[in-house]
């Protein structure tokens, strides 16, 4: 789908512009740090300079050709930066303000939009599967030394002076799905909450579920490193499938299943033991990214009579929503900095990727400096 | 589980009581009308006599052994009648009100109850899956000539004398299943939604997508007669599958895919056609009761990513509700007595059980006069 | 507050402009309808020529100086039209496109529209108090040839061919506003509503009540024509406050309170009437405009201790709620067309607002035919 | 309104019973410790040895005749015990069972009770406004060695060995209440929030606020060590409308508005304080009883048009919510014991009432052990 505001091609053809430094696919297992022409504003867009961005789960699959995105596409969707540029249309910004802008981008004035959908973005029409998360996968995305942010006005958030770029860098993406794995559960106080699997978004699951309310939260992974993270975001038990039955464990724990199971993983294994978690009428909020065909024991879920829930969320974006979590960062509710194990430069990405793929050395979440 | 209502031995080992006759379970493909002890009502009971019910679908799958139950069960579990006997405890009743009681019988008191899951009642203690329903299942149901209703004071709603029985008796089970179909999948004004399934269940749930304010109604069934009566319930557009690509038609008539899909089968077909036809954001509300392993074909629902809500629901039952539904009746809101189609008197059962379980005659649904 | 879109000034200072006619208000019981320049479409603007309009309630406050607008501009909120220019950033339009816009037009970009209250608009910023409601109140509105639309992108839903502007002009606001009143007071099935006044949105609040499956409706006013009408758009019953203690009747029909009380009028008197009606636990949707000091008697909400909510919307807008709208007139699930009493062409606009100010024969709502 | 449960006549004119100590009340600023017949248990009720129990502030208003109830009446309604006795159809507990019973004890099979309006119970039928609280009001209450329990199958929720008297006993009452005032404003995670008043139910809904994920809670009182308490319970900024103007300060702080004001005495004042200080779309959640005409000055509601919410709430009861609040404290989420600052011995409750009435020795809430 073409847009008003898909300027991908417009950018890259304009001669005697400025360049950049970005980091582009190329092909499977190819990506490359470039020079690539910068980026100019059009109509509702704005350019920043980006201070900090961060290596993701997905861009991993991407490089590894599990997720299909264009050769020549700069990846990377999480993204702090400076304004440089403010394209017409815009109001109540100026050049220089320091901004946090989500993965997702919404325009504020689709169908989707309009219904509070802002994830399934249709980009000033209708609705359009995933067409909120533009950066990285359809349009450029931001590890690299500009971004060009689409329907600016709607997505740029203000940070405060007073917080550092790594204190809020993961809200983009990793902390505004983490949580909404919890609210998307709608967990109340006093509810028990599994999360399964500890990695990133697990852990931020975990956080959701704590502020929230959650009585009760139990964190199962395979990794003793992040199930001693898990503690630390919230979890009350951590469990260790290596090590106990971890369905039983849980019904004994809460006396016959959790209010609310989050699935942070996107695998067969982790989205039925979610479902097996559960009590009659609770929920499954699942977060995880799934492949093939899942299947639902009818037996997992009471043969579809046990009045159960299962909610998939994506990422939600926007400005209100960073402003939002910016202001619970800022507050002290939450700190995400632990998570954050690695900064690298960005000419050094490459060895960013490696380490993150493999897992090497604790990492959780790596961050990128342009 | 025994709870200090579950009255079924005493009553069948007592002596010298007064007989009635019931259709009693016997084993795979063998029901009788059975002479049998007429029931006593104890703490917090009562003994209605039975002056309208049905056989439900599951009755059927119940008498070919599909759906296991004790021999020596009355089976049935949508009644209307008149009180007969009033237990200690009880307030605000008198014998010779003419009440309906719900399929599902919550206790009101336990976990689930109290938190609003009232199909998955714990009798008094915690959450049991499917726990509210017990007519026909665990203890003794309807299809005789008297009926014990447990938790008595949450469960029997007086009926106005301007309804007769036929008006109301649907509103046990088949009405308060079909239209939470429409009310799980919180139909809007101006929702598009599509029913998959039009026998009872599936033309209540079309009744209740428009009595919530859908604009666009869209039901589906292989069954011409069927169809009709989709129709005749609310439905503005019917699909055969065995004549259209049924999903291709509703992505073609909603510009993209319904809000609301609801299911009210139980296949593994008609829940993937649910989710196909989504829009991305779109909630299936799934009312069938499934066997074996449902598969999620993660390209059906956006790989986890679609902001999509899977929601299943057992018939809500209690007092208020049923209050609520014959309000809905009395005010011309629904017509129910269309899928009404035939009467047996009790002795005829094994008749209306062979009619009902070949579909002849257009059957939709057989009533039973005791 | 001035924005990127605030194109007042800018159209009417522009020389050699082609002109329109345009009702302007030049001051308490002063509107005339005179020639002033055509509006052009800035950046995500649009310029629609008005096919049909309307004279609102507001607009009469406005003439009689009760609602202070400042003098010069263009009143009117309710417009039907035709795109006759597409200003910079817009998708999925061409000039020529039959359009409906909303008489609220949030931006879908600022902080409130983000957060879903799309009618307290910040115009790309924060939250702003009415900040959606701007025709005819902060900019031009929609009496008059020609109309400026700001936010174009979200707010223009296309009419399908099948549809006469008469069928959907009253969705602008009336219906919207009306419907909401059901909506925030979340009627469910089998509910009962009571509706105080029953002009014109009083008459979509009482449809609204039936689209979304209230059982009992009871419609109240002190005019027999617009009871009539009331019975015609879903009331069950109808009261006249000359004629019954209408609190006390509401408690009789609903056997001790209404679950939801819709205010459309905007006095002490009905306001505190829907607080006594309400059953505990009931809702007090509000749709009326207020002055003074409202009162609530402690008494009549049990001191607080009723679990009682009072909800208050401002009319909902949007290109998504205009085609929803759209969607259930064109399914046949409401016809507004009966409160559309009177038709005039825009050159004898004051004859209309004399006729609609005092109410003159049988007169609901004006249409205006510029 | 007399119920099936009402065993007040029945135990006091029983003669040779047992006897034990209870506060009770005799006339306006009479109370007195008397020796009373103990109470026995009937068909689901419970009677239970009574180990700590609280005054409350409508306590004070009943000692001052400011809430009336009958002479004879026994007071008190927020109970930890230990089962003495149970009476027919209660299942699932055993005597001597450590338990604790809500000030609100919903009957859970009235029509109130089976739509989730517990505190509005109807004790088995309608609806009665403040229905679910009887102890200390229509039934005797809790200041007293032992304590008759209606509904007790819905009402007891058994403590784990590892929680003392002290952790649990606000959570009858004090601790549910000010958790409401948060739940039914619906916080966020993000959100901004202010309460009105640091009392104990202020208290309680400043740590409400905080287990939902608020980002910033204001906490507004006019005395230093409420204020200085209000901190260690959430507060993240303190206000005293002695120092500053508190509305124009939380417009400051926010930007704008809160999303939820917490009212949390009853007051005109922090009312419409509450009111004012919201952002358009806000919620203000309502804890305080009121007397008089409480008034709403047009403008700080936006005469009706900004979209706000206002809910009032009484204490949820049952044992469900009872069970979730001790989870809540037994897995550390929340700490009740700062607040309790004094206890007595039955004895010496009219010390305590002095203590309490005048505010002496910085007391916030006092609790008697019998």
């Amino acid at each position: 789908m073409t847009t008003a505001f898909e300027t991908l091609e417009r950018t890259e053809t304009r001669t005697g512009v400025k360049t950049m430094k970005a980091t582009v696919f190329h092909g499977v297992n190819d990506i490359r740090v470039d020079e690539v022409p910068r980026p100019r504003a059009g109509v509702g867009e704005a350019v920043i300079r980006v201070t900090l961005t961060t290596i993701c789960g997905t861009d991993v699959h991407i490089l590894r050709g599990e997720y299909p995105v264009r050769p020549g596409l700069i990846i990377g969707h999480e993204p702090v930066g400076v304004i440089e540029e403010l394209g017409p249309g815009l109001t109540g910004y100026k050049v220089g303000d320091r901004v946090l802008v989500g993965a997702i981008t919404p325009c504020g004035q689709c169908l989707a939009c309009l219904s509070g959908h802002q994830a399934q973005c249709g980009h000033g029409n209708g609705y359009e599967a995933l067409g909120g998360w533009r950066f990285g996968n359809t349009i450029h995305g931001s590890q690299a030394e500009y971004l060009l942010v689409p329907n600016a006005q709607a997505n740029m958030a203000k940070i405060p002076d007073e917080l550092t770029d790594q204190q809020v860098v993961l809200l983009a993406d990793i902390a505004s799905t983490g949580f909404s794995g919890a609210e998307s559960g709608q967990v109340k106080i006093g509810d028990s909450v599994v999360v399964f699997a500890q990695g990133p978004i697990g852990l931020c699951a975990t956080a959701g579920a704590k502020l929230m309310g959650a009585a009760l939260i139990i964190g199962v992974d395979v990794d003793d490193y992040r199930l001693a993270m898990a503690r630390k975001m919230g979890a009350d038990v951590v469990l260790d499938p290596r090590k106990v039955d971890v369905v039983e464990e849980i019904k004994k724990l809460t006396g016959g299943g959790v209010d609310v199971a989050i699935e942070a993983l996107g695998t067969q294994q982790t989205f039925e033991n979610c479902l097996r978690s559960l009590r009659p009428g609770g929920t499954l909020s699942s977060l995880g990214v799934y492949s093939g065909k899942l299947q639902m024991p009818y037996d997992a879920f009471a043969a579809g009579l046990g009045d159960h829930r299962i909610i998939t969320t994506l990422c939600p974006g926007g400005k209100e929503r960073m402003r939002r979590l910016i202001e619970t960062v800022r507050r002290g509710r939450v700190d995400l900095t632990p998570p954050l194990t690695h900064t690298f430069p960005l000419d050094r990405i490459k060895e960013a990727y490696d380490l993150f793929a493999q897992r090497r050395d604790g990492v959780l979440k790596v961050a990128i400096r342009p």
